[in-house]
C-alpha cells in the first residue's frame, strides 16, 4: 500500500529498479487531452543521466510505452498507463550485498518491513529508478496545467555547498534547460561541477538543493485545514529519494526574521491582487494566492559511495565492512531537477481538480 | 473537503475561532483504551497561553468535552468526538477588517476560495485556535503510543535568531517541559525572552524552529513510495499554522555534505540493530528504522503585528493602510511546541495502524 | 475507522443510541449554500416515529443544532458540524442483556470486534437512532440538490407483504408525504397498517420494501468501473440498519427477461436524448444516463420483538432464552424512507461534485 | 477516477476492450505470498467462453503476464501488475455504430461524461472484457485467503427464469465447477441451455442470478457504520457490467417475513457461537457473524442482442435502427461466476486487512 498519490488526479506507481519494468496508472486524467508517446518521452529523456558529469553508467532506453487510456492521440477519461522496460539490469553486485544493508539505503528498513522478501535487487521499490514512473505521470500532468497556462520548472541551486546566485525565472527558464547540472548560474555550475569530480575520485558524494517554481497557478489551490497546498506538495516531493526537507518561500529563513519583513504587503497590478514581495511562496493559509509558488528541497548526498563503509550481516547478526560497487550517481541532484517538477505537476493537478478549477473534458 | 487526516486513524477537525467550537473526530482509535476528558484537557493546558511571554490575551476557559466514542472510561471503537467551547470571542476588530486582508494571513485567498462566504472572524478556519482540536486529538494518539511504549517531544530550538544549545533527550524532556518558551537550554530562553520582548513592543513579531523528537518509533512505520514517513509527518505539521519549512535527521545540511559524512554506519547493540549516528533523523527509505525520529519545523514570524502595512480593500480593489488591534502572539513558537507532539503522535498512530504494528483492541 | 463516506461531499457520522448525542460533519459542502436549523430540523422531524403506528415510544426531542461551518445563515465551505442531544434515555433493559446478543441485531458482531468495549445500551452505534445523523447530512445534500433542481424522493411500496400499486410521480410525491406510512396508495396503506398492528399484538415485526426515485439527475453521475452511481449508492443505503437488498429499475425482475424486453429504445424528447423504458433505472454503464434514478431496498423485520428467542450467554457461553423489553418499531419501513432519500442525496452531492457539475460556490 | 477499489488491499484497473491490454495493479498485497503466472491464469482460464454454450466467439488467449511485485515466486509487498494483451480484435462493427448508443450499453453516458473522447471500441472500459482485470486481482486475493482457510465460491442459481434446485455447499463445490453453466443442479442447466439456445436463435439474449458464498470467514470483517460489509461488497459487485440487484442472506425475501421467521437463533457448536438458521447471510450489523456469507446478484440479459432495435444517432440527433453485428455473448451470466468470486476475494482481503485479521508478512 502506499503506492497511490492524490485524490482526483491519481497516480499509482509500480515496477522495480531490476525487474522487468517501470511504470504508472495516472488515473482521473480529463479526457481529450492530445499526449503522444514523443511528449512523455521527452520528460523521460531529460532525467536520463546523459552527459551529466558523475551519474550513473547503467544506460536505459527507457522508451515509454502507453498501454491503456489515449486514443486518437488524446486521453479517454480512463486510467492512462504508462511504463518503460528494465534492460541494462545487472544484478550481480547485489545478490552478495543481500544481507549487508548499506548505510543511508532503505535496504535494512525494507527487509524489515517486507519480512526479507522484498526485491533488494538495485533497491528494488526504492531504487531513484523509481522516478522514471513519477516522471511520466509528470508529463501527463504538465500537458495538462498547459492547457491552464501553468508553468512549472526546477533548477539546481546548490551542490556540495557550492550557491548558484539567484536569477530571475527567464535566465532560470532558459539556460538551467540547457546546464548539464540543471543550474541557471554557468560560474556555480563550473564549480560544482569540480566538487563532483573530486568527490567522484574520493570515492564519494554530494548533495544539493533544487528550486521548483511555478508560475500562473491561479488562487485557490489546496484544501485547508489539512491538505494544504504545502502539505500536499511536501509529501508528493518527499516520495523522492534522497529528499531530506523542504521548505516553502523564505522558509527556514523565515525563522529568523520579523514579522514586519516577512509579511509581503498586498497591492494592485493591472487590476489584480498581487504581494510587493513573495515570502510566502505564492501560499498563504495553505491555499496559492497567485503569486509564484516557490519551494526548496534538500537532496542528501548519495547514499552510495564506493569508501568502505561499516554495516551489520542481516543473517549472521555481526558488524561487517561493505564496499559498494554497482553504478552509481555521485550527485543526483541535476536528475532530481525534472523529478521535483514532475512531482510538482502532479499535485496541482490533484488541486485544481478538487478546487473546481480544471475542467473534466479539454476542449 | 480537506479536514480529515490519516487513513485508518483518522482524525477530522471543525470549527472556527470565533464560531461556537472547535471540536475533532477520531476515528479509527482502537477500541479499550482507558481516556478521560482530564487526560486530554492536559494536554489542551498545556497548549494555552498562561504565563508564556507574548502570548495572546484571549482567555480561554477550554474545557473538553467527550461527546461519544468513550463508554465505561476507555474507547470503544466508535468515533470520538471531543470539542471545546470558545466563549472570549471579540470579533468587533475583525468586522472592520473584512474587506482588508491581512498580509501574511489567509483572509485573502479564503476570501477568494470561499467566494467571501468564509467566516472571517478572528481567521476562522485559519486561526491558529484550529490547533486546538489537533491537541486534542494528538491526546488520544499519545495514550495510544504510550501502550506502545512511544514517546514523543517536541521543544524550542530557536526563536527570533536565538539557538538553543543542543541538549540530550533527558535535559529537552525534562527542561522544556517546564520552560515557559518549552526551550531545553535556560540561557537561551532567557535571551529569547528579550526578543520577544522587544518584538512586542515594536509591534512587531518573531518566529523560531521547533525540533520533534520520537521515541521508541519501531522499525517499519511509513508506506513508500508516496506515504512514506516524511510525506506523512510533513503533511500533517503544515497543518500547522505558520510552518514553511519541514526538514528530517541532518535536513538542510544534508546538501552541505558529502556521503560518507551523512551516511549513518549500521552496528549491532544488544542484539539490535541500530546507526552510530542518526543524520537519517530516524527515517530511511521512507521507513522507521528504530533510531529516534528527529524533524524540525520553520515557524514563520506571527503575521498579526501592530505596524502599520500595506493591503488592498477588496471591495474597493483600492491600496490601504492596515493597522491590526486584536490579540496576538508576538511569537507563536512555544505554543507550537504542543501541536508539533500531536501532529506526530497523529501521524505514528495511523501509520502503525497501516503497518499492522497497533492491535485493533486494546488489552 | 469506516464512519466516513463519500469522497469530495464527505459525512462523518459520530454518537450513540444512549450516548450524550448523535451527530455528523459534512466536509466538502459547497460555499454559499442558505441553510438554517429549522432547514434541517424539518428533515429530522419527518424521520420521527410521530403518529405512524407501530413506532417507538422513545420520545426525542431531538432539536437540530449547528456548531460549524455556518456563518450569516450560508455555509462557509467550512466543515458543518451538525448535532442533536439525547434524552429520553432508558439503558435499564440492555444491562441486564448485555451479553444476551438478540438475534438479527449487532450486538454479537459488534461485542467480538471490539472486544466488549462497544458501547451496548440501545444497540449503540448500530442503533436506528444512529440515522439521525443521516437525516441531518442529508438535509444540507437536498438543499444543495434544490441549487441544481435535483429532486430525490422516496415511499414504501411493500409492507408484510402487502405490495402498493405503482402510482405515477406526482402521486408518490403528494400522497406519500402526507401518509403515515409514506405511502402513494391509501388502500395498500391501510391494509399495511392492520398487517403492523397484527404483528405488534403477536410481538412480532414486520419488513418491507422502500423504493427510492431521483428525477433531474444529469447525465454523468457515477465514476466507473469501481465508483459506478450503483455502487456507491448501494453503498450508502447498506448502511442504514436492517437493508439487506439494492437494486436497480428492474432489478431482480431483469434476470428473468429478454434482452430485447429489458433493454431501453432511446429516443428523442423536446431536443433531448431519452429512453423509452426505464428498466435501466437511470444507470447505464454506472453513469445516470438523465432519466429517473430508482432504486428499491428491502428492509428486513425489526429484529427487535418481545416474542422468546434463543440466544447464547457470551459469558458463560450457554445457551438462554431472551424476551426482549425495550421500546421499539414493530415496522420500520416509514421511517426509513426519509433515511433512503438522505442517503440517496447525500450520494448524489459527491458524485456530482466528482464529476465537475457541482459549483463549489453556490451563487 | 474511480477505477481503484479497497483501501489497504486496493486494486486499480485499467485497459480497454480494444485496446493493447487489460490490467490491474494490486497494492498492498502483505509480503511473502507464493504466487505464479500459472496460479493467475487458472483463474482466467475459468473465466473464458470456452466450451460454454451462448458465449462470444472472440478467441483471447489472454496470457497473464506479471510486471511487478513478485520476486522469486512470492509477493514482494510492491505493488503488483499483471495484464493480459488483447490479439483477438476487430472493431470494424464499432466504427459504424459511433454516434449510435447501443440500448443497455454505457455507449450514450460515455460519450456524454467524456465529451465523445471515450474508446468506444468494443465498449471501451466498459466491457465485460475488464473484468479479466478483476478476475487477475482475484486470483491473488483467493491465494490470500487460502492462508486464512477462506473459501470463496460462486454458481449459477437462475438463467432464462429457469431456477436451480438448492444444494449444499459440497456439492455446489463440486458440480458446479465443472459445469458448463457452473451451475450445481444438472436438470436445471439442461433447460436453462435449452432457453439460451432459443434467445440466440431468436437474436436475444437471457439474464439470471448468480450466488456467491464464503466459508470460514471469520467475526469481524466490516467497519460500520459507512463501510459495512453488504455495502463494501455491493460496491465492488456493481462493478461488474450487467449487475442490477444484490441481496445478502434472505434479502428481498426478508422484506415478506416476520421478525420471528427472519431472525437467526444463537446457539453454540464446538465451543463455538453460531446462528442456527443464516437469514443474515453471515452479516450481522454490517460486520461478518462467522457463519457463510451468502449474496446473490441479479444479472440483467446481455444489452447486445441482434434484433433490430431504435436508437439516436448522436450526430444528427434523429431516431435510427440499430442492429448490432458484433460477437456477442447471448448469457453472460455463467462468465459472470468466476468475477463474483474474485470481487467478493478482493473485498474480504480489504476487511480483513483493516479489521487486523491479516498479516502483513505472510510465513
Amino acid at each position: 500500500m502506499g503506492n497511490s498519490l492524490g485524490k482526483l488526479f491519481t497516480v499509482t506507481s509500480f515496477g522495480e529498479s531490476h525487474g522487468s519494468v517501470v511504470g504508472v496508472i495516472i488515473d482521473g486524467c480529463p479526457a481529450g487531452l492530445p499526449i503522444s508517446e514523443k511528449d512523455i518521452q521527452g520528460e523521460v529523456d531529460r532525467r536520463k543521466p546523459g552527459r551529466i558529469i558523475g551519474t550513473t553508467s547503467r544506460a536505459e532506453e527507457d522508451r515509454v510505452e502507453i498501454l491503456s487510456g489515449v486514443f486518437d492521440g488524446k486521453t479517454t477519461g480512463a486510467p492512462v498507463c504508462l511504463l518503460v522496460r528494465n534492460r541494462d539490469i545487472d544484478s550481480s553486485a547485489y545478490e552478495r550485498m543481500r544481507f549487508l544493508p548499506r548505510p543511508g539505503h532503505a535496504d535494512y528498513t525494507a527487509f524489515m518491513k517486507y519480512g526479507g522478501f522484498n526485491d533488494y535487487r538495485g533497491g528494488g521499490r526504492f531504487s531513484g529508478r523509481i522516478t522514471v514512473s513519477f516522471v511520466m505521470a509528470g508529463a501527463i500532468a504538465r500537458k495538462l496545467l498547459e492547457q491552464l497556462d501553468i508553468e512549472v520548472l526546477a533548477h539546481t541551486i546548490e551542490i556540495g555547498g557550492v550557491s548558484a546566485a539567484p536569477k530571475d525565472v527567464g535566465e532560470v527558464r532558459e539556460v538551467a534547460a540547457i546546464s548539464p547540472l540543471r543550474c541557471a548560474d554557468p560560474a556555480a555550475a563550473a564549480e560544482m561541477t569540480r566538487v563532483i569530480e573530486r568527490a567522484r575520485e574520493d570515492g564519494d558524494s554530494v548533495g544539493g538543493i533544487v528550486e521548483g517554481i511555478a508560475l500562473n497557478v491561479p488562487v485557490g489551490l489546496g484544501e485547508p485545514v489539512f491538505d494544504t497546498l504545502e502539505g500536499e506538495l511536501s509529501k508528493a516531493l518527499f516520495a523522492i529519494p534522497a529528499v531530506k526537507g523542504v521548505e516553502f518561500g523564505s522558509g527556514f529563513q523565515a525563522a529568523n526574521r520579523k514579522g514586519s519583513e516577512n509579511n509581503d504587503p498586498f497591492s494592485i497590478q493591472q487590476g489584480k491582487v498581487i504581494t510587493i514581495s513573495n515570502n510566502a511562496g505564492g501560499i498563504l493559509g495553505g491555499i496559492s494566492n497567485g503569486m509564484p509558488i516557490v519551494v526548496r528541497i534538500a537532496v542528501k548526498p548519495t547514499p552510495s559511495i564506493s569508501k568502505s563503509q561499516e554495516t551489520v550481516n542481516l543473517e549472521t547478526m555481526e558488524t561487517a565492512a561493505l564496499e559498494i560497487k554497482g553504478r552509481h550517481d555521485t550527485c543526483i541532484v541535476p536528475r532530481a531537477v525534472v523529478v521535483v517538477e514532475a512531482m510538482m505537476a502532479v499535485t496541482f493537478c490533484d488541486l485544481a481538480l478538487r478546487a473546481g478549477l480544471m475542467p473534466r473534458v479539454m476542449k
